[in-house]
């Protein structure tokens, strides 16, 4: 007899991104070692020091709540059957008493799950940018030291289907277009580290797969908080959509955040191409050319434009980008565009000027 | 004193709309007169007949509900000022008793605002395709036939900021990706005829300019019934996302779906240009080349293809297309593809097939 549905469903997802690492160490490792040992023969091999484990290591990364014990269970499970070290981490964000012996508790669960290396982060969360942002980050300057730290591969998070609606939703409110729409990378950092095996498996799975396999779980009470935007959405927004729109609506928005990050994704090749084809021998933007442009990909040259001149992209909303394409698309003289980080957008001789007063 | 603020919000999207309307009429109509007419003189001119009202026919559709009955009112005042005429059609569903009455009512108003011509056209309504859309294809025939009748240059649709909203969240359901976030167009219509002023408007804004300017309105009791979609929507759905997410979310909405469009419109433009690219001397289409594409524009050009061959849009869903789409990026000798329609896709010798069986 085989595994219960949901821990079949957890196991797979893991299996699927571990054999995507897998595969990406050997074509990153095998070159490397051709080349630096291109007349190894058997007595060379012979007289080298034994091997340390060669195996790539990933590590989870764990709350104790559902989600990530069910991520946690599935990779240990997993590992042994492959060429894999498996191990885990547990932030200690700090923000509740007593968080330093719940991270203990976590760690010893993973321990008993056979995970090593198995460590607990102890970290400061400030208050930049709020603190659900200030506690995000703290955590994952925690992951990366712990991954650089251990040599890792990757590091797997266990963000859910109902995480990745929650997130379209957030984006939908910010309304700034197909990015925003987009979700959660699978796979995401700025080395790809971060890697995430669940973003097609409900919550309800991973929360079955834990009961099933007799693992306990933590609630974070800031899940139920409704002081917190995503908590807000997950237990009165979503359910009200459900409730118009009917069931699907988790799985559409999953849906939506991967079409929308291919879409996303080739409006910016596009812009990325059409930004040198429009500059003139000096490097400034021809607004004939600008003008020829169909406005979704205008309005990304534009983008880019502003945040190269200086522009924070962080404050750069559609409306900015929208009045400097008036001076493209509604010419009639208007004055300097002002930016956010003091950078000015001007039209100059059928030139578009953009840069820092 | 000017009017109140209500009221020349919904007077100002009027008269931008009433100027493009105007100057498409102009563009289109002067090249054409000065060919057809090229040595005209003074004399010419006064033996001709006395010219029939030349000015462009913008009609109103109007349900007699706060929104359209707004619209009517901007209109018929903008007309005046500009060299527009201005009528009006009600469509009489005949899903209620007394709805013959009603539209009556609704013409004897729309009269009183000295539009011409005002008349009212009754529909069957069929049944195909649920209630909510038999009712829209019945209603936008009688518009497109009356429009035809009258010779009218544009007709003027009420739809707001609010229902914009809504349409977004209903595509947002169908998980179907940007083309469905796009809500609906400004301008629409196989010539263009449907124009929506009121996209930027809120519904509260129409509402209370019928109130400043005492115009009577009729609420529809089907906008308030939860049978419908669209109705729980409104009165559920959106009010808890925006407990969730704050003020700003119709107005993100209506935003995503403008941006959304836009992204849309580039993307397909860029399939279509691929789908030539990528097919070889004998049309058909090559693997290798399909493979180059980035997966947003490859997608749509096996959904161009699959429409091609056969295959009702409608009934073409995104599970279908990814299962093609790993025909070129996860081949490992799959059989041939079933999709609606009686169309198949299968990969032969580096070429993808789909064809009609």
């Amino acid at each position: 007899m085989g595994p219960h549905p949901a821990v079949a469903a957890i196991r797979l997802a893991v299996r699927r991104v571990l054999h995507d690492v897998i595969t990406e160490c050997s074509e990153f490792e095998s070159p490397d070692t051709e080349r630096s040992r291109p007349t190894a023969t058997g007595a060379d091999r012979a007289a080298a020091p034994p091997p340390a484990d060669r195996r790539p290591l990933v590590l989870v990364a764990c709350s104790g709540g559902a989600d990530s014990m069910a991520l946690a269970s599935a990779l240990a499970f997993e590992a042994r059957k492959l060429s894999v070290r498996a191990g885990a981490v547990t932030v200690d964000h700090g923000l509740q008493p007593g968080s330093d012996l719940r991270a203990a508790e976590v760690v010893s669960r993973l321990a008993a799950m056979r995970l090593d290396p198995v460590e607990s982060v102890a970290v400061t969360v400030g208050r930049d940018g709020g603190p659900e942002a200030a506690a995000r980050d703290a955590r994952y300057a925690a992951l990366d030291a712990a991954a650089e730290r251990h040599g890792a591969a990757a590091v797997l998070l266990g963000h859910t289907r109902d995480d990745q609606a929650e997130t379209v939703l957030l984006g939908l409110a910010r309304g700034s277009g197909t990015r925003s729409l987009s979700g959660m990378a699978p796979v995401s950092g700025a080395t790809g580290r971060y890697r995430r095996p669940f973003l097609q498996v409900d919550r309800q799975t991973a929360r079955k797969a834990c009961l099933v396999q007799a693992i306990p779980v933590w609630d974070d009470p800031h899940n139920a908080d409704p002081a917190y935007t995503r908590s807000r959405l997950r237990h009165e927004g979503l359910p009200a959509l459900e409730k118009a729109l009917g069931k699907g609506v988790v799985e559409a928005l999953a849906r939506t955040a991967q079409l929308s990050r291919d879409d996303a994704d080739a409006l910016d090749a596009w812009a990325a191409d059409a930004e040198s084809a429009v500059r003139d021998d000096t490097g400034q933007l021809e607004c004939a050319k600008l003008y020829a442009l169909p406005p979704a990909v205008r309005r990304r040259v534009l983008r880019r434009a502003a945040v190269v001149a200086g522009a924070p992209a962080g404050s750069l909303f559609a409306r900015h980008i929208e009045e400097v394409d008036r001076l493209i698309t509604g010419w009639r003289g208007q004055g300097a565009i002002n930016l956010p980080g003091r950078v000015e957008a001007q039209r100059q001789g059928g030139r578009l000027v953009i840069r820092q007063g």
